[in-house]
């Protein structure tokens, strides 16, 4: 008859690769069906349960707990006996003796090392990555389960001093030719890749690799940095060093949802870059298109193809726009289709900010005064608000000119977008009208005035008939709103991007790196080549927090009592 | 001096074509400087106000608002006295006689007429559109500002008798040929559409002509068809003529954003087409690939490129995906990498419902005890909840082989999927410890196991010794998510979807149409050779509101005496 029995460490340290070999060894044993070894996480404890392998016990969520089932009691019970061994055997194992004990220690041993790895459990990272920073070291930050408070000052911190915090929980970096933490081996190129995420970075870094391309450098920045708390910090100085960077032809930028404002300045940053950018803004809605220097991409593999194509073609680097000159610098888009509107908010919702909108995506995008335009302004005047005892503006172009007058006598609209939609039930002649009104407004210096025309040659109106007075009123005229929206951003002067102190280039050339933790990413570093020391961590008090709490208190009491 | 005069006519109904051409007529007058004939609304009165023509009156809402600004008093008095000789001379120019006054008395005038364009104004529009369907007709409710609970009611009563109701708010349909509303002459072709939009409709349409392609149907639902309030009615009907209708050989489907309730509904549908299907969901995050028959658009530009793609390119419909049969039919991800685990939830949310994971993108889909799935499920299983005190799934694989178990011996378990992510820091030989679990797994009949398999010849772990042995132990193995994505869904029986009573193809062969409202779109249709009528239609009780509240009150308690 199968028996359970389990063992309680109270507030035991083992790293969890320890744990996984100790489980390993235990399943070898004679009559051992299952086994585990674990911290004692409620999350955990449903795992155990999942497996028929959790105790009676309820041990806290700081306690290590070993269990065993095995054909007998007496057989579970032996297995057990075994733990202390099969650590022992774990321990002597490693050439523990070597190693520096410490951080500090670690930075005099190889002071040419300009990053540290973190992958210390969750609860003591910040306080190792800290250290680093203190120490001068940029980090690679792997561990999660990090307090986001702890991940503000830390970053904070760093950035005044011109270092990089990649993470918390950052799984991927790619630095001068080395993974960090876990990481395709790919070619060299001229790919340079900022991310929030782990596998996204793997993902994409493979496929440019698959289809022949290269990687400069490939930035972690841990899922919460575009988080409104964050800020955005790492993923701007990342920014930062692949706009320095020469070996950095082609920019790709990848991240989950971003807080909308954070989205804005990193849209606004990458546009000043010079660079081309691809942007994979995942789970954002998609415009599949081109604006200026930033390309917009649908999913991972989409981005690997999107950059590849831009690093094979393109000779010289884009200039960045220029920043904005006078009064004139905003953009106000008078539309009468309420889909093409829509889809204007959808594409230019992060690139020209602050963007308002009576058919807004968020709350935050509402015109309340649809009559007065406010920063960068797109407006559906089709919208029923505007159609009350009055005829829908495709037929009637009374109120579009009386608000292309408006926007055309404030002086600080640069660029005008109209669509003018063709076709059966329309306004039999639109451009006689709309023209005479734009070439008015374009006597005014400075403005510019693009118009989307909707339509084909079937139509009674005439497609080219219609275009060609549109032309001669002055407008730019496109058939497509992804070539009129580009055309808009590249009149626009681009607003100022304040970067971050510069993160020095030559940390990034080849890295040395020091590792604190997962001792298969020390492996991994010395596999590929990189100095790198490993230190044999061990956390504060054993990390017994019973005990973490007295020495802290102790700690700062001491301060106080040397304050004056 | 300029002078301002008005003149309110209280409750009076005119239709916006003469209001327009009311106010043109007052413009030629001499000294007149500007003018309006406006329904009195709050955004009107503003309006009036930025063109420096608001009163010092406040008309209510339902008033009829005449303000003329002229060089002098006399001119604007002497203007406002022309009114009714401008309004009289708009009436004589058409010749009303010979029109019938009533939609029942058109279609018996008209008996082939299987269409009723409906543009009178919001507050009169639902009641013509409820008299259309009780007479027989498909109703296309061109008018805005329609309560979303008439909405209802319409599309249900119409529903219930298969005819088909597009709109309120409509903008655009092309039937047989035959533009409604705003519509483009666009060629005749194998591409079918159904989209909540105008503009948009336009613009694919014109997009889809300029290309060489051409339409078969264009039909439109209003902008709240897809709201949870009316289910996607219209939307589903309209699928349905789509995939019955020979001459449709790819259908595209553009919608705003979804309830998604009703996104999952309509998506599950668009599967069981048995055609190429487009989705363009302006607004969702695009997946930027295709899953079956459904290829996933981002932008109008994108979809009309989509379309004509497949439009060349189909030999063969392909066929519907085979209804749920047994037990097994659902998807079950196990994810190391969160990125790809978020990506999936973005590519599956509609396709496969419902959907519960661990990185939900709405709160719904939210998977509240993340060791039990429910429905399909995806799981990233390098969260932070499962990674305290246990190593990432990219190194140790137990817990993943385990949960791999468990979903095998789950009878409802159709299809897993695992990723295999390789590269420095990874498991060095994760196949050796997952293929024989795959193996294992496939042991039960009715099970498929699909691997994403990321990494390069150049990782430590060699991809192509990886692929062999995942190969070998029976599962499917891709290198990028988006075809490991699309043979999961191609495994996956499809929901069975209730299709609404159908709508009539003889309906949607050569239209014949009567026109009540907006005359220009009659004269449109007659311009189009369509067969056509137009009604002299005039509001109840000419419009007045306090009238026709007595009338609605006495035909109500005429109803009830009547009763027994």
């Amino acid at each position: 008859m199968p028996a359970l029995r389990s063992e309680i460490r109270q507030g035991a340290y083992y790293d969890s690769v320890v744990l996984m070999q100790l489980q390993r060894g235990l399943l070898t044993l004679p009559g051992v069906l299952d086994a585990g070894a674990i911290m004692a996480t409620p999350v955990n404890l449903e795992l155990l349960e999942a497996s028929g392998l959790r105790p009676a016990e309820a041990p806290s969520s700081d306690d290590l707990l070993i269990v065993v089932r095995a054909e007998t009691d007496v057989a579970a019970g032996e297995a057990l006996a075994q733990v202390d061994a099969l650590l022992a055997r774990r321990r002597a194992s490693t050439d523990a003796e070597f190693r520096p004990k410490s951080l500090a220690a670690a930075t005099q041993q190889l002071p040419e090392a300009a990053w540290v790895l973190v992958s210390v459990p969750g609860r003591f990272a910040a306080g190792v990555a800290g250290d680093a920073v203190r120490l001068g070291k940029n980090v690679f930050l792997y561990s999660d389960n990090v307090p986001v408070e702890d991940e503000v000052e830390l970053k904070h911190q760093a950035a005044a001093r011109g270092l990089l915090v990649m993470g918390p929980d950052c799984g991927t970096a790619i630095i001068g030719g080395v993974g960090f933490g876990f990481a395709n081996r790919v070619r060299r190129g001229s790919i340079g890749l900022v991310a929030a995420s782990g596998t996204g970075l793997q993902a994409v870094t493979s496929a440019i690799h698959a289809l022949g391309g290269g990687v400069s450098q490939a930035i972690g920045t841990g899922g919460r940095d575009l988080h409104a708390e964050v800020g955005g910090l790492t993923a701007l100085q990342a920014l930062d060093v692949l706009r320095r960077d020469p070996s950095t032809k082609v920019i790709v930028v990848i991240s989950k949802p971003p807080a909308p404002e954070v989205a804005g300045r990193l849209v606004g940053a990458a546009r000043q870059t010079g660079k081309p950018v691809v942007l994979d803004l995942i789970g954002e809605p998609s415009f599949g298109g081109r604006l200026g220097n930033l390309h917009f991409a649908a999913g991972l593999e989409d981005t690997a193809e999107i950059a590849m194509g831009l690093s094979a073609s393109i000779s010289s680097s884009p200039s960045p726009p220029a920043p904005s000159a006078g009064h004139a610098r905003y953009f106000r888009a008078l539309f009468s289709g309420g889909t093409l509107a829509y889809e204007s908010v959808l594409a230019l919702q992060y690139v020209l900010t602050p963007l308002a909108t009576n058919v807004p995506l968020r709350p935050d995008q509402r015109l309340y005064d649809p009559l007065k335009s406010r920063g960068h302004t797109i407006l559906d005047l089709g919208a029923d608000d505007f159609t009350v005892g009055r005829l829908h503006p495709m037929i009637d172009n009374d109120l579009r000119l009386r608000r292309l007058r408006q926007e055309a006598a404030d002086p600080e609209t640069a660029v005008i977008l109209l669509d003018v939609v063709l076709g059966e039930g329309a306004h039999t002649d639109p451009a006689s009208e709309i023209a005479p009104a734009i070439a008015e407004a374009l006597g005014r210096p400075g403005l510019t005035v693009v118009v989307v025309l909707v339509g084909t040659e079937e139509d009674p109106q005439g497609l080219d008939s219609q275009r060609e007075v549109l032309l001669a009123s002055g407008a730019l005229v496109f058939s497509g709103l992804r070539q009129a929206l580009a055309a808009v951003v590249e009149q626009l002067p681009a607003g100022e991007t304040v970067w971050p102190s510069p993160v020095p280039l030559e940390s990034f050339a080849s890295p040395a790196a020091i590792n604190v933790g997962l001792e298969t990413f020390f492996d991994s570093l010395v596999a590929q080549g990189a100095a790198a020391l490993h230190v044999d961590w061990r956390p504060p008090a054993g990390g017994d927090e019973r005990l973490m709490g007295i020495l802290a208190k102790m700690k700062s009491s001491g301060k106080a009592s040397q304050a004056p």
